[in-house]
């Protein structure tokens, strides 16, 4: 049994973590922690787990006086992973952190991420951002397997990523060409209420935000640079809709020569093979939200549209899944040698 | 293993117990049947089920030239189980029938029933019928145990009979004052479109229907005066809201002596000790949707209003789980001596 | 021209009035005010009255600077009403107040509902408490006519008291038999982010809040009250389903004789009789809340279960309008002797 | 008074201008027709609009036993304008068509967009095609001004011309670059309810669809091609998103030289100079579905990606409104020389 702790319990990432933990073969949850709601049980703060997970929250400020766990899931905001990760590690605790902390590999390339947070540049645990891993499990598998700290990816960083890298790893793009518009559902920000996702304010509306300045687009254009094996820079439309879960970016690319939709379906299916989670649709079927909805599927949607030479990839995954707490599940399988798919291979519920 | 046939597969009823027969430990899918879209895979229909579910569905009229199953779901409208009943009973294969036809034990109840929807009063299977078994498994554990026919009940039934029945066994109530003021999600209309659940005619929508005519009234009357010991009648409203799952149910009823909120709430947990899916929820806690959606779980949020001396009770389900699918597995794991809650111990997802 | 001042205009209440007040013909705004967002043109919080209302909100501290108007709306919360009305009578400004300040015609009255809210009970304008007007046109529009300060009615009593008043004028019902069950949208709740009014938390999820002790009980009370000629008590549970807008009420009670639909329609139109905004539906028509979504009607559906011999009315409003600014205008219509429809003679929009 | 006739009234395109007539201060429906629903009155279709528009939906086959009205709005499928288009000028009826069927100029082009949609390449009237003019009033005010025949642009087209016509007018854009990424709302597929728009399957969903093949493409190229002064292809992606009323498109195109926001600001208040209906938002305002919905506006949020050299131009209009109805009273009032905004001239409602 993998023994288990999650700080910042609380909010959507903790959920997301708990529930797939509450059912997973090899896990056991050594402790909730928070910096509020100490005290209550975890399923006061969410209902549907009554039965499941009525663990009581407990302060993190006292999170070392309990044995240390196999593996920390922080599920905590920017800043807090790289207080947390240096004293978690040298008690021999593996570390998955959700937030841009161990993103980057390098200060330089932190110091680009936290500028455009308005953050402090200089990263507070320096020697182990050099040894974190980049969390894209279909990326680093073996890199992650052995990671004492991971950073889970950003929910649209998994959405690009995993549409853009095959093309460009094969060379088919111009690379000054990559545009991604991204629909987001409202889970994405987060627990915490807002005037914008106010449900009065939120139902029939949608709107763009950040165009052209989100902060996911510096890990998203490391990661595709490297994948390209040149520094390249996209334009990024982060949009949010009435939807709770669910990420569908339609991502653009100018082919480089003519190749077919055949052709560009091989590069793809060989990108990915054995990566389970990862479903690049055949001709003719489209993706939906629903098909990915709850579940830790990326489903890709390959379209080229012939009278512009442009290569259409159509990504979608479930923003809390695949976007966040099943990607960091089927890391923290990896890191301990279980099967990747364990805890996670289950559909979504439809309707 | 359990080997099962689903009959009707390509409905709201029919993916609902496949979604839970994937992830089952102790069931194996014989076939999937239907009189439409035959020959195609199942995850052709609910492409969330790709890699879980690709079966093709097949011709219900040919299903006599496979091997028996040891059980049927017939997620079938009015009226085909009493035809398919009785030829799977006689080739050893217990059915479980999701519409009216096995829910009433009598000729003259089902007489009742068939007049209020505008069928054939004559039963077409008289002697299953007589021998078949409600199939609420909170009060008929022991005979559904046993049962080679069981009639799965009504989603509003069930959300109706596990609210009332505690009350009314221990004679709490006014037998002619009760209402049940009824909310339910629009799944439960099932997965044919028409127009008053259109994507622009529903959303911010919402209207009662079948005031005081409902047809799920003839078997939670018959029940509740079975539990209650006399005939009564109550007054029930259904209403739809633009909600996908989930029934929420205001129980209303007299109380015919002053009884304390705690007295009562030791009714219900007495009524219901050893009932797994019921839960009774603490004094100072409150029910919601969230917390049952996507689980096989009924809430009771018990309230007495002192002023004017009456019992309200709000009953929440997931009319897809509890209220169809989910109690059919219930009641299938009862009839094969499996544990009770195999394939349905799950929380739902959030948010 | 009316010349009209809006305090507390930032909130729903403030944007709903405005939306009406900007096409209305007789009406012209003096002043919006608020106690933050000071400065702010009105459309920067309202973009969709860019051009149709681009006044700066002012500090409602220096209202008094100002010339006064012929009427100010008080959009505020409990409290405020009673301390700006004295000032603003005494400067010849009429009052229409949204909150309970004024809803009751004693302080012994008063005290009942400010003890339930936890309030001071002692009215801070005692006075003015005994000359204002219970604001629900349809029961007394002709004191409102003269008032020079009216208590806009809460949201529920408006769909409360129109569907039960006609029954209890007639004498039809049993009065200790009255149940109210409403659903209301959320955008009732106020403009306020809140963790269960979070998108996310609330799509897809309902639930009933303050079973039997919701503060628009007092007035509901009282004014049924008054119009049965006898002390009453109701049982009320108000409950939030995942809409914007609209209240549907399913309002119980038992008839004390047998009577006919044909006979209480007649009772019910004879009422409305001149009542431009309440619709009696006729028979065989069923109410939805689409059909009066952003109107300022009151459609009544009356049910007869003769089985159990209960009168069933289903109410709806659009919270917003007949439930708020839409009676508020219809007030000043008629307090200053102008068409009771100007401004409001509008349907609303579908789908 | 404008004499009006709506033909195929039934649907959301009749029901979008008879919401806007019944408001209209200078027309006057003679008569709305349909070939469904014949006899019931337009309100028993659309309830809201009960007191407002209780006029009998009358066969259209017998339209030319009336009087002729002075203008008919033919809220029809491609393939009935052309053949009911030819009686009604020859009667002296003007007519404004919403289908495709008059929204190409030569019947060479309409050729290509007939084919397709898999229709007949021969057009049924072609002398009218020729006359017909392009009805988005802001390109075309002068020449619909004296128009007998009108052809309403699709709903994504009026979208993407408002946001790219500026931009290409004043050669601001590669013309191979331009990419179009649109979300619509489900009423945008009309009244006719389908299985993928079922609210259960259409809730907390997104798809895009018809990639790059999109019927709105033809006329949208022909458009922009005219207006940039050379033919020129693009990529659109339309999509689906649980919203009721709204188009959102993100507009991209590679800047043919560095251009501050400051002057394409300039370049976009320019082209719209007196266009009440395109509101070209100020730097730093950003746009969103709630702004325009219910409204007739075109909001154009200008941005500028320095890192790509992109522009992006995000538009938002309410597809039944500036997409739909609106604009085809929009060309009414502008055909019979009355004030543009006549009867338009009004916010939505919000929230």
């Amino acid at each position: 049994m993998v023994r288990i702790k999650v700080i910042g319990a609380g909010g959507y990432g903790g959920v997301g973590i708990v529930e797939l933990l509450v059912r997973h073969p090899n896990a056991q949850i050594a402790g909730l922690y928070d910096i509020a709601e100490i005290g209550k049980p975890f399923s006061a703060l969410y209902p549907h787990l009554r039965g499941f997970c009525d663990m009581e929250i407990l302060d993190v400020a006292r999170e070392g006086e309990s044995e240390p766990a196999d593996v920390a899931f922080l599920a905590t905001p920017d800043g807090v992973g790289q207080q947390l990760a240096p004293k978690l590690v040298a008690r021999g605790t593996r570390v998955i952190d959700y937030s841009g902390d161990f993103r980057f590999n390098t200060p330089e390339d932190y110091r680009e991420y936290a500028t455009r947070i308005g953050r402090n540049p200089e990263h507070g645990a320096a020697q182990l951002l050099t040894e974190s891993v980049y969390g894209l499990t279909e990326l680093y598998r073996d890199r992650i397997g052995r990671a004492r700290v991971v950073g889970n990816p950003g929910c649209f960083a998994v959405s690009l990523i995993l549409g853009f890298a095959p093309a460009l790893k094969a060379s088919l793009l111009v690379l000054d060409s990559l545009i991604a518009d991204s629909k987001t559902g409202v889970s994405g920000a987060g627990k915490t209420p807002r005037p914008q996702f106010h449900y009065p304010a939120q139902y029939d509306n949608m709107f763009a935000y950040k165009v052209g300045v989100h902060q996911h687009m510096v890990e998203i254009e490391q990661q595709l640079s490297r994948v390209a094996g040149r520094r390249l820079a996209l334009t990024f439309t982060p949009q949010v809709v009435p939807i709770c879960r669910g990420i569908l970016s339609c991502l653009y690319g100018t082919l480089r020569r003519d190749a077919t939709l055949d052709e560009i379906l091989q590069v793809y299916r060989d990108f990915y093979r054995g990566a389970h989670f990862v479903r690049v649709l055949d001709k003719g079927v489209a993706g939906q939200n629903s098909a990915v909805r709850g579940s830790n599927f990326c489903d890709l949607w390959i379209n080229v549209d012939a009278q512009t030479r442009r290569l259409i990839v159509i990504s979608h995954i479930d923003n809390l899944m695949k976007g966040q707490a099943g990607s960091a599940l089927q890391n923290m399988n990896v890191m301990f040698g279980l099967d990747e798919t364990a805890g996670l291979d289950r559909p979504g519920i439809y309707p």
